[in-house]
């Protein structure tokens, strides 16, 4: 089938690629409608490798996608044809202890679209076990449904800050992961979120999500703005989304006492970091690596009005446009967040 | 000092009253300004008395208050003469247990406002220790200050169930306390509450909060209702604030296994528990009893939008007109939420 | 194969019985050794059912076992052939939502051994998924690696508990699993377990285990027990195990505010539960059905020697005197425990 | 009074020393029997200042102290003129935000003993709050009234591990609070407590408490050691009780999985950590400063057994040999543990 093909560092085509693939007793058929382009992708394309993940033979991009079932396995029961659906892109070993224990994220074993060797989505037709396709609820569109991925980030992060309602939280980094995060934050019972960048374009999107308060540490002073939104006692919870080490390093000088931090961003460098200062605040540090669990209720959220992704979704091309929306991507302009790819044009 | 005294059941008198009170180091004076009628002062007055709590002699009733610093005490550093302010009714022994654990409202020996022996707040000034008094933020009113109270029962039933975002909970009575547990479990990170009862009017009022579903349970099914909105898996959290015995009996029928089920209405009566239906599903089954620690959420949630308690208060009466206003509660109509008492009329 | 057949309601036969199994990819196949009677193996025997569960065809008994395997699937890494192994009598489905989030005990279409349809263990040999087999560790004898089932409910009760190193537990009921639960609150961070019966021998039993106080609470005054080993605060953690309906309405009595309830005995009837006395103290109440992950801990405490259950193996039959075991077990005497069955004999 | 003083750095006086306090209604006077040398007093004598606390005035050394009650304020109801008791050294500030969530000790403004500008109670008598002070059980002598400061680090750190029962523990370092936290993490739950030094004798020492499996890291191979304790999953609790930056540094290295960090050691300089490992892993990183709601549990663990401090009290000095018992301190040979000064001799 036709398939946006990663040939090696730097070569996409648009070609035809042979895969073989059967369908399972619990397996869909899923006709793709709607991908998104992750940063992931592009860096596969721009370096061929992400840490440990070598691109070492032609694999098919994507992993952000929804799409329309067109078969169904003969135990599936709670999808039928026709339904609209999106897709966790990850399956795990079922045999693997991690997902036994309900952190099948974890697993060193899972198969995840588009990192080396699993081929994605970017391609007219994918099977996918029923147990990580999931309905799209009434009035979540495909183009929402495709969201879900980069969003399942921030809800995994807002879930495993265990928020408490009215809690106020501290964002750093208004890219993509930053924007999702602060919109879980507020979603899952934040009051406020304070997010901060040095680039003034993201911040002012940011400044768009009701609940959202965007400082620009370059001539803002963070330290009272948090003061004054805390009534002096620091955030309760610090999401890291920059992935900078120097960022990474400060984490809990804005955390009130007891408060926790979750880590998102990945770093490529060790973080010098004060462990004196996290000590005596007993910060509880938490990271997220991908997400479990999260697809149903990120959907529920969507559907409820209560998570609202259409604004991040800034820039369309048709699937016979691939390759120029990779190249777009690669010089992604400052204002742009989400590009989607229409499977059907 | 001119305070609303119940003098014993069912009598009420708008009188001189003197209150010997001396404003401690850490101590602030406040002008009441609104005081809202809450359920159990109307109870004291029609009954007497709530459970073992008994008016054996006159006690001035109002728990529920927002007012203006007049004065403050020589230790007093968070709040300053003019701040509008609400206060938590209930002070702890400062050398409970409970206090030091970090759960003051389990403190047997808290003094709680209009709870014999001790006074409330339907007078002209009180004395209110500091850490018990919150400032309100840019944007909420007195008016909203006074909805504290109620709305920190809701508040603290959502920090209890331990939502996580997008879960879906079931509110067993749409009255006052079913309605700010709704309104608290939607900001506090659900993205749907389905809502019972048995009143028509009060499922009315419910269903204009976005995101409540309400449901009659006199002529809908609600068990479909759930199916349909929990992919057939059951709520994540049920509130049950009916209080009734019959509703508590059945928490667990609609909840999902491993879900958790909140107690916040008080049956007057034992329940007919079936121990064995919670036990198949692992339920974890907690309960509030009054609230600690959510005040200052509550004002961020408010200040922030998340939390709109405005459309609860429903009349209006002036201090002159207590009285009235408590007759008037007594056989409150089906479509009355909050009284409010203006203390300047 | 000889199996011990349960035919019907108070029919056992140990003769040949026809299984048609096949070793899998992943799975293992063990001879065995040792196989411990529980009360519901018993109760199937003399009533023919438990709740739902009703024995509608013969059906194997025995779902306490340890062995030895003796072959293993093509895709087992954990295990070899030779090692003496004890097995997890539930295998879930591995698409339902519960293994999922890592509840699997919960999944309604688990099948368990000698519950109905299933087979139990009382045959030569089964063949048993690798992640539900476990190896015994050096010093673990095949005797004890039987327990690990009887145990492991208690270990689920000690694990759900959330016990805080040093917390005191009370445990209602010094049958079986009331000695295993005390046994496992200590081993998992408990400074001492007050235990209740009204069986004398019972108890006498129970305060052979260090750490154990056992009161009879026909003639001994538990409140004043209580007082005086808590500093007059109440427990922090209660096991009911007793399953009797009239202990279970009493669950919060001796906790303290903010304590938790475990739920481990199933009564027949309705709970006549005063519900306002849990929520004045905001009691966490959860329950324990079956276990989940708990299989290597307990084997882990039982090598390190703070688990001794040697004591609580008070008898013993060869696998041709399987129905007179059973016989001997319908009129177990009252220092009887558990009763194991050696395969080879 | 006679008291232990710190004139300045390298200055040590037993001499007469005047304090003024008052004993107010929920005090208790103490005459003080036994008390332990800690660490921090050495540095304090040989440094002058620790972090930020620097030694301005003259300051009475000692917080790890047990004695005999002699008088009660007027409102103290727990304790009683000749109980035995051991005290909690730092006594927050009751209007503390961190005092009013269960934290008291995170309060910046505690007090406590021997940290500037705080006396200590190297001197006959104190005046205590009660909340503070604790009567010793039956069984538990002064001298283990003494050890329960220094216990009560390791007993924070099992309580913030939420061990859960069988879990198994690493633990980085075999110095003092290294061996008070194997033995409370026993005590807590663990099942074995894997402990690493580069010091033979102090691992020695670690090697007498029964579930601690010593491991020299200078000349054994931890990575198989943990491989085959934990069937290759990795452990489940980390505690780094070093505070070796390069240790710190790597304690998700032997984690597995979803495990949990707890830091008690305070590196000196910055940390160069690898947040990528933990990110994978989906590390929980917690820490604890001081303690908190200890003292109780860790009485109690004493009192049953699960908790025996008693080889750790190596040496004994007279309080009228305080000097040479600090200098004795100063140069600790290798298998000294804690020093207690008797301060009746």
């Amino acid at each position: 089938m036709l398939a946006l093909v990663l040939e090696r560092k730097n070569e996409l085509n648009l070609r035809d690629f042979p895969i073989d693939e059967k369908l399972g007793p619990n397996d869909v058929r899923i006709r793709m409608r709607t991908v998104g382009i992750c940063g992931s992708d592009v860096h596969y394309y721009t370096h061929g490798y992400i840490g440990k993940f070598v691109v070492k033979a032609p694999m098919i991009l994507g992993h952000e996608g929804a799409g329309e079932i067109i078969e169904i396995g003969s135990e599936v029961k709670s999808l039928k044809i026709g339904d609209l659906v999106c897709m966790e892109p990850g399956v795990p070993n079922p045999h693997s202890p991690e997902l036994m224990i309900g952190r099948y994220n974890l697993d060193p074993e899972i198969s995840f679209w588009a990192t080396p060797p699993f081929h994605g989505c970017l391609r007219p037709e994918v099977i996918h076990p029923e147990q990580f396709t999931f309905k799209l609820p009434e009035g979540v569109s495909l183009a929402e449904g495709a969201m879900v991925e980069p969003v399942a980030v921030g809800m995994m992060a807002a879930t495993r800050a265990g928020i408490k309602p009215g809690d106020i939280a501290l964002v750093f980094g208004a890219g993509p992961i930053g924007l999702v995060t602060a919109m879980s934050a507020l979603a899952g019972g934040c009051s406020k979120v304070i997010i901060t960048d040095i680039q003034q374009p993201k911040l002012e999107i940011a400044g768009t999500i009701p609940g959202v308060f965007p400082v620009n540490t370059v001539n803002e002073d963070l330290t009272s703005v948090i003061a004054k939104a805390t009534r002096g006692r620091g955030v309760d919870i610090v999401f890291e989304c920059s992935g900078n080490e120097k960022v990474a390093a400060a984490v809990v000088t804005h955390l009130r006492p007891g408060g926790t931090v979750v880590h998102i961003g990945i770093p490529l460098e060790n973080v010098s970091w004060d462990l004196a200062a996290a000590i005596v605040k007993e910060a509880r540090i938490e990271s997220v690596f991908r997400y479990a669990h999260v697809y149903p209720k990120a959907l529920d959220l969507m559907s409820s009005g209560k998570l609202n992704v259409k604004p991040l979704i800034t820039h369309h091309f048709g699937f016979s446009e691939s390759i120029a929306a990779f190249d777009f991507a690669k010089n992604m302009p400052p204002n742009g967040i989400k590009i989607h790819i229409d499977m059907d044009k």
